[in-house]
This record gives C-alpha cells, structure tokens and sequence, in this order.
C-alpha cells in the first residue's frame, strides 16, 4: 500500500492526479502548513527535507515529484513514458525544468528566506517573480507539442506537473490567457476524470 | 554523433563524464562565457535559454543535464540505471535534488539577477549561499548509500552529478571535509579513467 503525505496547495497535486489515473489505491495525509507541520519531528524522521510530496512504498519512502512519478509508472503504468528514448528525453527534457526553474521560480515568490536573508531582498524576489514565472512559461509556450499533450499524443508524467504549475500562476497573478497553447492544455487536463477526484479528495484546491 | 556543447565551469561536466564512462564518440563545442557566447543568436537558435549543456543527437536538441544523462543511459548504457525500480527512483529522488535544490543553492552565489534586481538582493544571496549549500551537502552526508557509490554498489547516473557539485564546493569555500563521506566519493569519483580523461579533454578545469 502507498501513502502519500501532501499538501493540496504545493506540487504534491501532481503525484495526486497521476495516482488517480494509474488508479492505484493510496492513503493520502494532510500534512498542514498552518500547524508547520512539515517540520514536526515524526514528519522530519520521514522525509529530513521538510517538504512535499513524501511517498511511502512497501520498500521504504520516496521524495521529490520527478523520482515519485518515474517510480510509480515504473511500477503501474509504464505507458506514462514514452517508448522511444528521445521522446522520453523530451518528457524528462521538460520535467527537469518543470522542477529546477519553473518551480524555483514560484518558490521566489513566497520563500526568499530560503535564499536570502533580508526582508528587502525578499520583496525584491517577491517581486521579480511574477516575471520570471512568466518568462518560463513563455518557453514552455513555444518548446511543447500540445499534442495534445505535452510530448505528442499521449499523457506522459510532464503533464500533470505542467497543469499543476501552470494553476499555480494564477494565484501569482500571472495571466494564462497570454499563453494560448498552455491555457488549451489546461482546460484539457482540468477536466480529465482523475483531475476531477483529486479535487474531491481535495489534493487539488 | 553527439555534440556536446559545454562549459567546464558549469554541470555539463556531468554530461562529459557519463559520456567518457561509455566511451560514446562526441564533438565538445566550447560555450564561451566570457564572451557571452550562451547569448549568441546562433547558440540561443539551439537551445532558447542560453544555458550548457545542450546535446545535439540524430533525433533532435535535448538540453537539461537529467534528460540528458537518462538519454544516454537508455541508448548507451543501461547498466547505469539500477534495474529495480525502487533503486532506480533512488537514483532519481538524488538527481532531482541536485537539479532543483543543490544546484539553485549554488546559483544564488553568482546569478542572483535571476531573481532580484537590487544589488543589496545579489549580496545577501551571495552572502548565504555557502550556508545552503553546506546544508544541502549535509543532507546528502546523511542520506546517501556510499557503498561505495551514491546508490549502492554501482556507478549510477547520479554519481558524476554528485561529484561535479562536490566539486563546485570547494570553489564558494565550502569545505567539504566536514562531510567525509562525500569527500570520500569525491575522491574515488576523481581517479575514475572518464574524470581523468574529461579533464585532459578540458571538459572540467
């Protein structure tokens, strides 16, 4: 059995939604914020990062969304990857700066302590984010196939990842609409039926 | 053939390492820094933004050291994945903590206009990065298998990644001596025939 220790305004919603479609059974766990309870001593003995996702597997537990998806489609549905090697370059391609710029660019808006050490530095990340956030979105506007999916005509594990984030921009004040691929791509996962019962399950806001 | 367009100041390193450990045939394209070459119309043509390694492979561009390497593995050399997908999403968790939380924490040393734009932003970044970065390596101390490599008792995809942001410690007066674990990667990752050979190739300073 699998448990997944989320919170339903972070990346963990993207572990959510391929779950719901690989319909594999797990227990999910509010790990709450408002309690700062990622950094409870029970939660730090199981993932020392004080983040999430955190999944636990009958071989012990997992973090960072990247090895969580890849591990589950390893395990219950190896149609999420790509067969041929470059375009399942191309799904990593895009995961990776889903993960190390996307993502990095976001958490600039909300935990420049994390980087810095003066609250001017982190109202100046603050905001810039806005416009790093938008810059990055504006490649994954021109790099992607919207296919329609992110790579050619099957769901790949970037997708629920790039859906997510892009939800994200919003509530950042990002306009989509800018982006006529992306926003397509959106409404085309939101409505997907494993989007919708995560939402019910509340993984998703 | 591959092109490999690098940098031996930065992680394509990485990418230069796993291609001398299989002995895959490449043509090092040298990206130029000091003159700005990353920004060039022609190399942003390649790879829109303007950072190393890009790959050129018969298929088509791959940039973004995870995919790369991945690529790699799968037409060259599948013995540097673990077959098991519980070790193999191990090997992933650490690539994606390089990439997303090790790597960004090197970053803020020198490249804090990615994210602010008063110079009192870039010092303080300056200031804490060799603080996230020895925290992030001290997760890594803790966290890893250094049996003797970081996932059990073969080389894997994350082991010149590690090696190259050890490295890259010692550079920010980070001193890695206070993590004798990976100071002992380090050193057995340094006396491999592919380091070797990629510094004599001018693939790492």
């Amino acid at each position: 059995m699998l448990t997944l220790h989320y919170n339903p305004l972070t990346i963990s919603a993207a572990t959510a939604i391929i779950l719901e479609e690989l319909e594999v059974p797990y227990t999910p766990i509010l790990v709450d914020f408002r309690e700062n309870a990622q950094q409870s001593p029970a939660y730090l003995a199981l993932n020392p990062k004080g983040r999430v996702p955190t999944l636990q597997t009958p071989q012990g537990v997992l973090t960072e969304t990247g090895a969580i998806l890849e591990y589950l489609a390893a395990q219950h549905g190896p149609h999420l990857i790509p067969a041929a090697p470059f375009q399942a370059a191309r799904m990593r391609e895009t995961m990776y700066y889903l993960a190390s710029t996307v993502h990095v660019n976001y958490a600039h808006a909300m935990r420049g302590p994390r980087w810095a050490d003066l609250e001017s530095s982190w109202a100046d990340m603050t905001a810039k984010a806005p416009h790093t956030i938008a810059a990055s979105l504006a490649y994954l506007e021109g790099h992607l196939d919207y296919a329609p999916f992110a790579i050619a005509n099957s769901l790949t594990l970037a997708d629920p990842w790039l859906f997510v984030l892009t939800e994200f921009a919003t509530r950042l004040q990002v306009d989509i609409a800018q982006f006529p691929k992306l926003s397509a791509h959106h409404l085309m996962m939101n409505d997907r039926y494993a989007v919708r019962n995560a939402r019910v399950k509340g993984m998703i806001p």
